[in-house]
């Protein structure tokens, strides 16, 4: 993500809202017609994985679907670096995801098409974050944006990635999260070099009233040495109706889903929750990346 | 399938007749193009997922196939609803299958597109009865028809499904089975009290001289506590070309498959065989249910 | 592959190089518009499975993917003929992949439409084959050939069915194996018979100066009692920068693909390396098979 301009950005953004009536099925689309998109993942992520696939789809683009790799050649030996080379011969575009950090910059090297990383390890996910930023946008607003991200912030790479991303825009953030998921010092040390204005809390409750978005992650139980503290943890970190109430009227929710308990169902029907719409927004996202990247728009 | 009355199902059944020669590949249709059909199936089905496939496809529409829902997010603790909300956003219909009972009902609340059941926990799987309704009216006939069911009534949900549907049709009924798998004595009140003429006996020898169609189901040896005692059923209610020589000269034989061996090879080759063409006809009905649901029919 | 002349093997090969410029995604081709082709792998090959796919999209087919079979019907007891019968009732063309020897030919007798063995048991995998052919004749030459094949002779299923059909085209051929894996005496018999120039040795370094193309092949590990064994064997089977320095200029190295470390990573980047370009071309190959076999090209 640390690749992209502003400029960039908003240009891959203001895209995605001009393909956004395609992915919706409004209009029809043959701008990938006769390309043929590979997805290659080797961990499973049913949102990432759909949301290109409806999105290559959708443009006219042929889908073809590596599964999830395993009971494949990669078993029996083979590299990465002969894999990409193999599936970049039979495509003209490849999205990987891979457990490992740098993995789709390596693969980037061994293809002859070019590649998307729809994920790589524990620390890059940018077509994520470009579908948060588009969730903002079309949602809320990004500049002069209050910001508030809750939950597991020590590893949720999809937050650290947004805090750079939002840096670019002058964003004002608050962190909130129990001490032992707290953010990184370091990121918060580069993002007030970036004189952005970073607030750190562990209630939900101090800072509802003050945001403009409010961006959940889920806490997971795996992270809590007893499931006692896991439950203390993740009933501070729940969004309700009640907690709602002192809410400002324009504040929306985003998540990037699945969630498990950090949001009550009776969020779902207030003008607040905006998680669907950013399962959504995944779709023109991925169509203009697709698009982009390929060329059929410049 | 209850909610469906005779003339709403002849409409089905007249839809799925025009479309057979698109089914049969004889004629190019693009009626779902630009659609987006997903299919979610949390339990395998082999049969049901191709036929749904194949139909989407014969009509043009692009077909998201979620695999069999496991390695995906589900896993990760999300509820049902979350999942047909994420996907709905995606598509523009979905083909739900389930193992429980009433989680199709319970999934069309949750999604802004239209849902089809493709078959959810041990009652309902009514595109299989809509198939089977298909075959009887193209290899037979519905009104006043006299038809033998064989084989496991007690726990089989497409003769259950047929039952009721048939009993619109006011068809004259015979029960083959062992004791242990008699058709439950609630649906047999039922139907006669619509004033279906229902038999009930063990043999097949006594009965296939007097009947239309002779709808075969597949009796699971784990329904019975020894091998032998299911070595002595499944030999009592298997279609053998001998019991056939009885058969009148019309009979049609259907199995919605897979079968094991309830139905001998040499059977294959009569002209009484009708579980391919009834496996082939998934087709056109899923296309009639397809475009009728989506609208593209009216 | 036995049941192919010369005439006929040509005949696939000029048609695969017309429809080269389709499988590069240069020329958009419509040929398979409006049919449903059918993979149907009971063993995994990614290989040969997306370079079918991909084959079939490049000419406008629908591809139904049965995926790797084994959650479906296939495990509660339906036999492969049953199976056979019902995906040739929703397809136009299936590829079948069995690890059974004969499957094919036998499912070939219940199938409707027609059949592509894409590989069944230890002895047929013509598209293999051919794919082997054609590479060799776009990047060296068939009439007159020398050969070299090296590494696993004996259980090798891709050399065995490579030597027959080159020696339609008079090849001289030499075998590098360790005597534990030299190819089948019956088969240099045959050759021999056909005055095919056969000769043997355990020494790439001896041949490497006098051979058009090598073709290498995976030793498994497997096949040894003791690790010990297995290293030498492949040290000494190994294609390296040095071995390469006597090589005739000419020389073009094919390997089926998974390598595990047969061929050194340095050799990727000189001319001789051919073994991607290989798998490139299985797409014309299979386009060829495709369009024959469905009779868009006659």
């Amino acid at each position: 993500m640390k690749d992209f301009s502003r400029e960039e950005i908003d240009y891959v953004l203001d895209t995605a809202e001009k393909l956004e009536p395609v992915a919706r099925g409004e209009i029809r689309s043959r701008l990938l017609d006769g390309k043929i998109i590979s997805l290659l993942f080797f961990e499973p992520s049913t949102r990432t994985r759909l949301s290109f696939e409806v999105a290559a789809r959708r443009l006219g683009g042929q889908v073809l679907n590596l599964g999830l790799v395993e009971a494949s050649s990669v078993m029996k030996g083979e590299n990465l670096a002969d894999t990409i080379r193999v599936i970049s011969a039979y495509s003209d575009l490849i999205v990987l995801r891979h457990p490992l950090d740098g993995s789709a910059r390596m693969a980037s090297e061994f293809t002859s098409v070019p590649l998307i990383n729809g994920g790589d390890g524990s620390i890059n996910h940018p077509t994520q974050t470009f579908l948060d930023l588009y969730t903002i946008r079309r949602e809320s607003h990004l500049d002069g944006l209050k910001i508030a991200m809750a939950g597991d912030l020590k590893y949720g790479r999809t937050v650290h990635s947004l805090c750079h991303a939002l840096s670019l825009y002058g964003a004002e953030m608050t962190f909130v999260s129990p001490p032992e998921l707290r953010m990184p010092s370091e990121i918060v040390r580069v993002l007030r070099k970036q004189n952005i204005l970073v607030k750190e809390t562990e209630s939900l409750e101090e800072i509802i009233g003050d945001i403009d978005v409010l961006y959940m992650t889920r806490v997971q139980k795996e992270r809590f040495p007893h499931p006692v503290e896991y439950e203390k943890v993740s009933n501070k970190l729940k969004v309700t109706g009640d907690l709602l109430k002192a809410a400002a009227p324009g504040l929306k929710i985003l998540h990037p889903l699945p969630r498990v308990n950090e949001i009550s169902p009776e969020v779902d029907e207030t003008p607040h929750a905006c998680y669907l719409e950013q399962a959504f927004y995944g779709v023109p996202i991925r169509m203009a990346l697709l698009a982009l990247t390929t060329g059929v728009i410049e």
